[in-house]
């Protein structure tokens, strides 16, 4: 029998006993698969004394989970921890210091300090590994990193939030309004108690941050996502997309450009589109994740399933693990860290794209005059434009525009013209429409 | 600089020289990725003077295969020869004997030979792999050997010919028949001359055998899958199926069940199936693939793209070669080939599902009341039935009908009490709905 593989186990939330649940269902088929045993030898959490639906009594109990990295008896580190900084990460660089291998669903943590711990783990001939830290329980982090490994990628997007997805579906599906299907998700457990995260696009973004590095070899740049949420979407806004013949979808997207002859750069973005209803992410409903990738000789590939919950986060755990049982041991972004490059931010004014723009207005004359002058001005071509009375205010009325293909400035210059105008209750809502 | 890969190239067909164009265009970035040079150092071909459009003079070239296999300046042989015999099983066999990695795109060979062939590759410490026999570019070998590795499977199913889903979902779009979407297929050359393969369902039951040994911890057992083409589908089927809210596609699906106390069995079947228009399958157009796998603690995935052509295939073969650079050694069908189970074939007749049967009669009394008596004596309730008339058939009726969910065998036995009907002027066709 070969050696097992022991693991411990830091952070005992959903995912944490989700991962222990798996490994007590399914060890025996897991242990053929891995080609050895792989045991839990230590678990540290917060609190011990509580209910968590799992024993943990044939488990070693360590509060200082530093302390649990650096046992004789522990392989590799399981971080569940969470957040970006703080003791998921302290714990990060000391299970690599004490020579474990480490395994994470922490996207934050990754898209953060994910250079830092790949270059840790490298130098000291380590795994690190983080499927779970995007898109939950699809392993598109291993598709693209050795499915898709001869491509070049042409373009990487999805749908990389469930509870955006969740929400954004539900609003559609029942005409209800933002607030009111935000609240539903929380009850349901979908959303936190503090939702920013999902609903600003932040969460996305740390998932888009790890997949663009990947795919195009860049060093990990999150704070270079152009990012913004959902929470101006109106239950208007999904009635005039689908009337068009789209849905809305928050969409994190990534793809290169290269101004003249410079080098090429890298453009990530994070915002809701105007998905067409032939497209396959139109079809992605409730908290499921999906991603497409575009290589130069596969073409597009979808990827798609559960992006969060105790099961899937666990079952992308244990892949990794599976993985390092059976001596996968590549460089944790495709390419070594010393070789990912450093690729500037690409503009986003140039880029051609259809606009979808939503204006709320008073109700009184020559409002559309104001706002189709400015577009002229701007040098932006309307494709549509529907006016619409808003029930229930007798003084707001939505005006909501398609565009012809134009560079994005153009928009971004219309909508600057209009800044401080009278007739607009709010700043417009500007949204792109998913190119093929 | 690591050592390179070095490659002998057997067949150069489109996928073949797919290969060559794939390590022209990405050689850098493949480099960069599998951490050493991937080299092609010798090719053979049937024919060395046809035009390939790839330049071929930095190989070596060989006549003779298995001389090619044996070279001191191979380390791993690509076979994308074709057949599941012949000159594609002798290479095979004598690359792995002569201490080559093997990478193949041969869904046939390996549906026939693969355990032999996995085998030879164990006992040598050798790789297999065949990444691109299973839905072209797709990762799905990876995916479910891998991605979903801690998972028991509940049920793998898809859409593994393009061929067959390229005939039916034109003959959706089109409302032409089969014969005529045939032709078509065939100009456009996603058709072979000889088209049986696809359209009885051969190609993906090869595909579907390789999955479910993978899936299930089974030997490959081809000839126990259940197949059934598309030959006999008409436009009238589709029409029908879609005014009841399906679309057709042929499915290949396996899973297991289990007689009492006895072992567990395995359940593979090829059919056209009435697949629901709100299941992801349903969207699946032209020769795009797609495979779902549930897996109980994953959930159900989703993998779609390209079943074929040259840059997908080669994408997969390369990401194969990739693996094997990079050092990924485990076993081919996930467990070594003496772990696999013999599984027996699980029956078919007491499975649950409701049925779609079409039936092509006279237009004389009494045939109805023949039809819905059988049906009553076997047990099978009908849940909807329509007559009609066929245009430029003043004799020919269509009676087509859904049956509320039943044991399988039923659906046979009607079908049997049906058997010489002189008012049946052709054999009944059944399909199933395909389940949630």
């Amino acid at each position: 029998m070969a050696e097992p593989l022991r693991i411990a186990l830091a952070g005992l939330g959903t995912v944490g006993a989700g991962v222990i649940k798996l490994l007590e269902a399914n060890g025996t088929l897991i242990e053929k698969r891995a080609g050895r045993p792989i045991q839990i030898t230590a678990v540290s959490a917060r609190d011990r004394s509580k209910d968590r639906g799992v024993d943990l009594s044939s488990y070693a109990w360590e509060d200082d989970m530093t302390v649990m990295a650096a046992r004789d008896d522990v392989d590799l580190v399981v971080e569940l921890v969470g957040g970006s900084d703080g003791p998921a990460l302290t714990l990060a660089r000391n299970a690599l210091r004490a020579g474990k291998s480490l395994v994470t669903a922490n996207k934050a943590m990754i898209a953060h300090h994910g250079l830092s711990l790949a270059e840790e783990a490298e130098s000291r001939g380590l795994s690190l590994k983080f499927e779970a830290a995007v898109a939950g329980g699809i392993p598109v982090v291993k598709g693209l990193r050795e499915g898709a490994a001869a491509n070049e990628i042409d373009r990487i997007y999805g749908i990389l939030n469930g509870t955006c997805n969740y929400v954004l579906s539900t609003m559609e599906d029942t005409g209800r309004d933002f607030g009111d299907v935000l609240k539903e998700a929380q009850d349901l457990g979908y959303a936190e108690a503090d939702p920013e995260f999902d609903i600003e696009g932040v969460d996305a973004a740390h998932k888009l941050a790890i997949l663009s590095a990947i795919a195009y070899g860049a060093r990990v740049d999150f704070d270079a996502i152009d990012k913004s949420g959902i929470t101006r979407i109106r239950a208007a806004d999904i009635a005039e997309a689908s009337s068009l013949g789209y849905v809305i979808r928050l969409i994190g997207m990534a793809d290169t450009d290269r101004a003249a002859d410079g080098p090429l750069r890298l453009f990530q973005r994070v915002q809701p589109y105007l998905v067409p209803l032939d497209h396959p992410l139109a079809a992605v409903d409730g908290p499921t994740n999906a991603v497409v990738l575009e290589g130069n000789f596969v073409g597009r590939l979808l990827f798609q399933g559960a992006g969060a919950g105790d099961g899937p986060t666990a079952s992308a755990v244990m892949a990794d693990i599976i993985d390092i049982a059976r001596g996968e041991e590549s460089a944790a972004f495709s390419v070594p860290v010393g070789q990912l490059e450093h690729m500037a931010p690409a503009e986003s004014g140039h880029r051609l794209s259809r606009a979808y723009l939503r204006f709320t207005v008073t109700d009184k004359p020559g409002v559309l005059a104001e706002i189709t002058a400015a577009m002229r001005d701007a040098g932006v071509s309307i494709e549509s434009l529907i006016q619409k009375g808003q029930a229930g205010d007798a003084h707001e009325v939505l005006v909501v525009m398609v565009t012809h293909e134009c560079a994005e400035h153009c928009v971004t210059d219309a909508v600057k013209l209009l800044e401080g105008s009278e007739s607009l209750t709010e700043p417009p809502l500007v949204m792109r429409l998913l190119g093929e």
